[in-house]
């Protein structure tokens, strides 16, 4: 009885209820996970890094002991949560769910070594904790608007890429053939003509490709002017999306554990 | 009679209805299309080409010769289609159809050696193919809404372009004046100094032609402010436009064929 | 009495009224309007201005004296416009009305000469022409639309451009402090200062003043960031704006010598 | 009795009420705001500064001394503003409200001799004297609604500012382990490749720090096209925002001292 309550217990304040013990925990795990996201970026630093390598080496190993012991205690939890309980391959539903994945990806470190894993692949590994910033979503109401935003406007969005992916293709295919013998370095194919085009149809414009022919920089002038709506697509569809969406859902109650609507 | 059949049959599956054996064609001519797009664009990749000239031309084979059928068909069983069979030049209308004067161009490069035409024409004409993309646009309900929103905001686009020009003109011959002393190679003509208009206008701002006068800086400083404005208006006829034409389509049923609605 | 009706029909037909005459008369001065500003802008272009210098004072001089005959006739005849005709200082209020000083404007160079004014000067001048391209406005629907907008819109957008400024004062004062001793040629003072921050807050990014100190780079980050803020407002107001005045003027009359409601 | 009357006919003209007396004194006040922050700007320029030091000099210390009565009169007359009058710690209340901790920064350089600091320290907070144009926002209607948007649409800015931080955060991290080896000077560590990333997601391109590796352009191009939606997010927030808010700015009225409804 009193092993199943504490069951019950532990599977309330990892998955994020509404309780105060839940909330504490979450706060905790929240500050690791932006802890770990600063010291992952700060390594890379030179001059930071040097002569602090016993700092970052035990804030690694502190939090990626605690993540571990989180992912376990959420594996043997499971038959607390009804969405995997009675379910044939619960477990394997859990594992497989798109933010248990992202915390095996953070936890992943942790069994290299016992694999017999270079240690310079670890550190590449090490960069994934940056996902873990996704872990956060599972708290947040706004990231479940927005999720929510993308999920409606998928088809819209995929619409404006594809002809976005048209423009691209015939602008850069174009400039390749005005430019190759001016400027053969730059505009050497078109996949090197397509950085050209993404440069240009983004509005960035780094300035490191660019047309000097002048048929060039006049089918450019047409492309940039033409980018110009191609750009305002994602921008319409985004505007009515985000009004529409946070409307309906300030009508609408939410599981606070998997964001679909109870 | 079994003639007839086939003949409609025929007109059926290359025509795009709704069928299963139209359907399977689609999708084998779509993959053919991105299949020839993709190669392309990796032919003018010299590390790419080198060695695998022979699967190139294979595949250039191949499709050029499944295109060249496919459009020979489209002509044959044009008598099924009642939007040319009982009208006046019915086959003359279909072969000037915006697509098939783009499947016209896709099939060119097979007619250009019986026309005795140079191999390095052809290798540029090759780029026409690239074209063959619009072709799948016959099969995207997505493409329909935008080609719609196109149609119905055209003139304010249009108005659009129109203050964009005049702006570009006015604020391209004030820098000329302001700068062809300072930079007399790079704001050598009004024309010139529109290359920089367009650059600036659109927000991309590459670096190749920037003012370096200090009146040349404040006018320019002006015009950038401007350009936000002028941004904002197709922007603004984008995100209007989008949601309203999204809202009346999904209330009709269209054509499949022809994109007109039934 | 005929001289009477000379008079009136040629109000009719300088003025823009709906009937063929008057349209007949608006297309051959906005061709010539458009003819001349390819010209003050191709004449700036040295291969092709040598060698057809007899070609761009033609066509210099005969549209020169058709404005001048055309602006000559629109002051004979103000009489009959009832805007002017029956009140005080009617022909003043006429020559001081903004299109009629853009027209102004571009009839000057015909005068210069007279005052013995040098020659350089008057090319300058010359540039004045381009003005006339807003007469294209007193014949265009859409562009009373957009004049519309702006009317309305004016004081939302006064309120963006002073909050622009005051981020712009703000974020160009702060860089100059933290750069001008690791760039003092380029971040010399405020104002100088000042073109970087209309760059980079309008995100066109010439790339010809960047900060290069860590701390430059930290607050250049944090502008940029709020830029897409400041930058996103204008779009919104213009967004609505456009889309509520469309509507509105749909709804309404509006006289079409004026642009004001009837 | 007098002096009662003149103790509240002053707290109503430096608190900006509706009568004559007042808006003489906030057209006083703001020129001179307007016209300090030009010379802080124009003393940093060194040809307009060399020669007019008396000038310079002369102006700053004719606006202090106002700024500091106004300052100090704000203080006394505290107790004919209701919001602080009747309430414990009004004055401290009243001198940490955000508008009157801007106005102590203002005459901050008034007391600094006093307190035996530096000349060149002095210089440096003379700048703070910038931040005197938020004054300005007391006087505006614009600025309140601008205000309102802002503190209502908080939220949705903070989500779509922590999105676009998670994509800065992986993208520049992708990018610092894909570019080090080929330039260990520009993406020598996460922090200095986050300089591309915000320079990238905000479109500015400012062409300082380019990936040359062909992954590090694939990448960054994917990076571009995902940063046009992270772009179009805070433009759609302030595009409805912006209309949402001034409706219902329009129905209400507003006290004119606090910018609280009343």
């Amino acid at each position: 009885m009193a092993l199943r309550q504490i069951y019950y217990t532990t599977y309330d304040v990892v998955s994020g209820s509404a309780n105060r013990r839940s909330q504490i925990f979450q706060v905790i795990i929240t500050a690791l996970i932006v802890l770990n996201v600063v010291f992952v970026i700060l390594e890379t630093e030179h001059d930071i890094r040097q002569g602090n390598e016993d700092l970052f080496e035990l804030v690694e190993n502190v939090s990626l002991t605690v993540f571990v012991i989180e992912y376990a205690t959420r594996l043997v939890v499971y038959r607390a949560n009804p969405k995997y309980a009675n379910r044939r391959f619960g477990l394997l539903r859990l594992v497989c769910s798109p933010l248990m994945l992202v915390d095996l990806a953070v936890i992943l470190p942790f069994f290299l070594p016992f694999l017999g894993v270079d240690a310079r692949v670890v550190r590449i590994i090490r960069l994934l904790r940056l996902f873990s910033v996704f872990k956060l979503a599972r708290m947040s109401v706004s990231m479940r608007l927005f999720a929510t935003v993308i999920r409606e406007k998928m088809p819209d969005m995929m619409m404006a890429l594809f002809i976005l992916f048209m423009l691209l293709t015939l602008a850069s295919s174009l400039m390749y053939f005005l430019e190759k013998d001016a400027q053969p370095d730059k505009f050497s194919s078109i996949p090197s003509s397509m950085w050209w085009g993404v440069v240009t149809l983004t509005t960035i414009g780094y300035g490191d490709t660019v047309p000097v022919t002048p048929l060039g920089k006049l089918i450019a002038a047409g492309v940039a002017i033409l980018g110009i709506a191609v750009f305002a697509i994602p921008a319409g569809i985004m505007a009515s999306a985000f009004s529409d969406v946070r409307r309906k859902l300030q009508k609408q109650n939410f599981c606070p554990n998997c964001g679909e609507p109870i």
